[in-house]
């Protein structure tokens, strides 16, 4: 089936923002209503009106389509600063798994994260998202570095990186709720993070 | 089709524990040799010599079938005793990564947690096999406790379970290389749940 008339394209070798909302937005939108099956490449170039030439050159797999509407969904959530390394943990979970359980985003990043076992092709783009999320989230530590609550030896990288390995097993593993269980983590990551209390106090 | 006239099956309630390992072996010889697109319900019961009857009454998802084909190679990992819980958590995860890049043992549990995102039945399966795993790696924490050398507050079945996030985690971002990183986390780790050491020592 030749494209339709009224077709988006690119315009040369950059991408078209404008273009590339539509792409996003139509992805969004069959996933919405009708789910993982109904997301197709075909269905997509279709309902953006866009020339599959273009979407394969921009994502050249379905998981990379995902991953990108799952970025830009993602981008919208900030975190917050509390005042103290607890709360921005506590902050960061309850805010993570509220939005992992609205909508379509949990399911959005689980099917990325089950693509990726299947399709190699996916790795090296989903590590370099899920190493500047980390890089993100590196800014709760660095906060609890300034107000001096941290244990010196602590490297705000790596414990980025156990924070949102956690976060994901979570996820991937069906428990997003906020439980008993996760406040049992956050409090061991905290008093595993933060300076020893002074017996003397 | 009617299933072979030798056909194994099951001898009434109970699972037959030939049976039952002559199935595993077989589910395990097809991915073996085909990949994970070769492994049917209907393959299986071929191979083995079974009813699909006793197959599907065992394993009602080819999930659940994938899992105990992980869970009786797993069952063979011992976790070592260093004799310090730096070397220990170093042990656990240098032998679980050899184990998972070793054959087909990553790529089964890899497959296990992709089909968990799909197909809801999965979950309470798998979450049930990993909390015994997380049970199983409090054992490391039991040991440090002993010795003396955990903080007072950690609670060893949270401390195991940020122990093994991390290490799935790993898994399905294609982590499983020993490499800088994860030693970097063993470090944070180790210093996180041990007891503050004296600053007049």
């Amino acid at each position: 089936m030749p494209p339709p008339k009224t077709s988006r394209s690119s315009i040369g070798a950059r991408r078209n923002p404008e273009t590339e909302q539509a792409i996003l937005d139509a992805a969004e939108a069959i996933l919405q209503e009708g789910g993982d099956r109904a997301l197709t490449m075909d269905a997509v170039a279709r309902r953006a009106a866009s020339s599959k030439a273009t979407l394969y050159k921009w994502w050249p797999t379905r998981a990379r389509l995902l991953l990108a509407v799952y970025a830009r969904r993602k981008a919208q959530l900030d975190l917050a600063d509390t005042g103290s390394l607890k709360g921005d943990l506590t902050a960061f979970y309850v805010n993570l798994f509220a939005f992992w359980r609205g909508s379509i985003s949990g399911d959005l990043f689980r099917f990325v994260m089950a693509e990726a076992q299947f399709d190699p092709d996916i790795l090296p783009v989903l590590r370099s998202y899920l190493d500047d999320r980390r890089r993100d989230t590196e800014v709760i530590f660095n906060r609890a570095q300034a107000r001096g609550e941290l244990r010196p030896s602590l490297i705000p990288a790596t414990a980025a990186e156990i924070v949102v390995a956690v976060a994901r097993d979570h996820l991937l593993t069906g428990r997003t709720r906020f439980e008993g269980e996760i406040d049992a983590i956050i409090a061991e990551l905290t008093d595993g993070f933060s300076a020893p209390r002074s017996s003397l106090a």
